[in-house]
């Protein structure tokens, strides 16, 4: 295992340090692993987080019409109630807290805990759970479809509702509905070492690919021999598409999501793919992001996140914000 | 090799097609490999290029505040001087072009080259070359030190400058300024692996890294055994220092720039060592940015670049841009 860190049990504790460092519009509340703006918005406050290992999922997420706070677990380790609690805590005004929660079994719990308590001490919460992954119906940790990279969307769209003044339910139910509109699906080529473990997270032989890969390396639907990227485009595309219902005429959003260690040439030349396959069925991009938004440490592959756009969507899509991750 | 790719021929072509696709404020100027600005500016143009495999330099730097067009050569090879001179011809107004040239024999020949066909058709040509690596006093392709990616702080600078209305002088100027006071240095982990040689470019074994790597995967100065990242950072930051002669009061902006593979966390790890060093010493820093800016495909491994600011290069800094690879 190589990796540039110090101590394998320093790992988030400095990684969160440095992050600060880089971007004093971020503030890391003492003792805790969440990362909040350093100033406080009067408004509906939203909170996510779960494991290490994603960057910049969650903190480069947190910023005027995104995050309010992300909370770090351990390297692909839910983080526990308390340090949420900590994360609701501090971001709470007048208007409540909406929760936005990738679905994998842990976060879940731990998430749902850490509103049950926020509700105890009067603060109103709201939970979303995000499970745009159309690979696997369940998987390893995660009862229904993960969460993975289409989480980003929801991010953004709640964060732009959030800014515009909406009341909590309203926000929710934004967020739920780009939830709804959300399909993603990953592959991988290679895959990564978690620091504590040493090992690489699965095997891949030379000429092996593993279709519809979750965030954490837990198995795909199959593996298959490596192919071109317009193929392997398909792959993903057809089941997505299949899922999404998308049609001749609707609008879409489109991010290409880098896992780590594959070249940003390589995602746009997926790209080129997507667009020509969706232009080609008479479907809208009105956006496509391209780059690494919620990686598996180092793991060579990358997913595609299709979402269906309403008038709505689109324009809460389209609204300024200035995270250090997504800026629009 | 596994690589998510078409035909190796196709490679650069595609990749060029999916970007534009992506962002439609860029503009492929037909049969070339020369990306533009969709919207010409009435201002000193600015060009820059090199070969492929550097994503997202640099075509990703190309937008209002910083490039008017990226020239790419194929996958680290030089751009050649007709498609240079393509770039040349379609951005050019009144006011002249300036060429951001990074040092390898190759560019700044071929650059040198488009500048003279550019002159002998009447466009007003001014050229600068970046030599920021203070690894190496030569090396493989290059006389001189090398361009790396403190590149991306002169395409700021100067594009600001451009945006400002200077003229060419100045811009010429001022860009020449900041390359002076640019100083960087990286380290690999892992080699890369050129698509059409199929073969990794270098070897290192399990508990070796390589300082001072090229973003070709060049020689460095040494092969170390792995040891921790406080310690590799300070290898590199020592060496930075001593030849960039910051002292304490003074002002910089710090440039954590990923090679291809490693993960957005352990470029943070890295960079809280390197902010409590220059904290340590009375050194400002303005501005940190900790992304991928010059890659060498899916390198493993990062540089630093300190840039040491005076009041004009701070502000010409801090203003806007709004490329596709960098925002402020």
């Amino acid at each position: 295992m190589k990796k540039l860190m110090n101590e394998v049990g320093h790992y988030v504790d400095q990684m969160l340090d440095g992050m600060v460092l880089a971007h004093p519009e971020l503030r890391r509340l003492p003792g805790t692993t969440v990362l909040v703006r350093a100033e406080k918005a009067d408004k509906v406050a939203l909170v996510s987080g779960g494991g290490s290992g994603h960057e910049p999922a969650h903190g480069g997420f947190v910023g005027p019409g995104m995050l309010d706070a992300a909370v770090a677990g351990e390297m692909f380790t839910s983080p526990t109630p308390d340090q949420i609690l900590e994360a609701i805590r501090a971001v709470h005004g007048d208007q409540g807290v909406l929760l936005i929660v990738k679905n994998y079994t842990g976060d879940v719990m731990n998430f749902e805990m850490a509103a049950e308590m926020a509700t105890m001490e009067g603060i109103h919460v709201e939970q979303v759970v995000v499970d745009d992954d159309v690979a696997v119906q369940n998987s390893t940790h995660t009862i229904g479809r993960r969460g993975i990279a289409g989480t980003v969307f929801v991010h953004k769209i709640a964060g732009a509702a959030a800014e515009a003044g909406y009341p909590l339910e309203t926000v929710a139910a934004v967020a739920k509905r780009a939830i709804d509109n959300v399909h993603s699906m990953g592959v991988a080529l290679s895959p990564c070492t978690v620091p504590a473990s040493g090992q690489p997270s699965f095997q891949l032989a030379d000429d092996e690919i593993e279709i519809g890969i979750g965030i954490h390396g837990e198995p795909g639907v199959r593996r298959e021999p490596i192919r071109s990227a317009d193929d392997v485009v398909d792959t993903l595309l057809d089941t997505i598409l299949e899922d999404a219902a998308v049609q001749a005429g609707d609008d879409v959003a489109v991010l290409v999501n880098g896992l780590g260690a594959t070249p940003l040439s390589e995602l746009y030349i997926a790209n080129r793919r997507i667009a020509r396959r969706l232009a080609k069925q008479g479907v809208n991009i009105q956006q496509t992001r391209v780059a690494e938004y919620m990686t598996s440490l180092e793991m060579a592959g990358f997913s595609i996140s299709l979402l269906k756009l309403d008038h709505e969507l689109a324009k809460l899509l389209n609204a300024p914000a200035t995270t250090t991750a997504w800026r629009s």
